[in-house]
């Protein structure tokens, strides 16, 4: 399991990346080409179907940024790692969640799987 | 999504079963044909081997059970759940996990993947 903790600084930067060209390419460094991304709000496989996901949580959520919260854990091919956002005066809704991946031996990200550890009030 | 929440409650009595034929029963219950499970320490596919890799984590935990210490959360055929099991005379260390399932369309786990929250403290 290379690169493990690289890949999930790289996936919360991709999350975190408003140029466009920059997240487009920590996405393809991220998942492979394949990859999916699923939680209760948002699914997406592929590149540019999770480079557009992405982009659309970006303008749900402006000002906000994802920072990692746990430590990285990871198993058989498997991590886990949790992450909050938000809790600022200009992203005030305090957001958090824990995001499961699956990844190929280079340690990229094949499917993702994201739950919502704390939502907000409305 | 059916069942999610039996299936959990399936799940659990599953590991806690010492008597043969039902933890079988349980086991073919709760997983698919092909169904897996992995954690760090353990793994196995298929009713026979995930049958068996209980009964020998039974046989390293005597006196262990383990009890839901979290909600059932569950979307896009996924869920996620947490377990507590000792801090008791006979049981005296206090384990805990969090499990994460890939569902069939009947509630059934098609993959499972333990993460420990608390290990021993040897």
């Amino acid at each position: 399991m290379n690169n493990v903790n690289e890949t999930v600084v790289r996936y919360l930067a991709a999350w975190n990346e408003r140029d466009a060209r920059r997240r487009r390419e920590l996405v393809a460094a991220t998942w492979t080409p394949d990859g999916s991304y699923v939680d209760a709000a948002r699914d997406g496989r592929g590149h540019d179907a999770i480079d557009a996901m992405i982009a659309r949580a970006q303008a749900s959520f402006p000002g906000y940024r994802l920072n990692l919260v746990s430590g990285i854990e990871a198993h058989s091919g498997r991590v886990r790692f949790s992450w909050a956002a938000g809790g600022t005066p200009e992203a005030p809704l305090y957001l958090g969640g824990t995001d499961f991946a699956e990844m190929d031996d280079d340690g990229r990200f094949k499917a993702v799987v994201g739950f919502t550890d704390a939502a907000p009030a409305h």
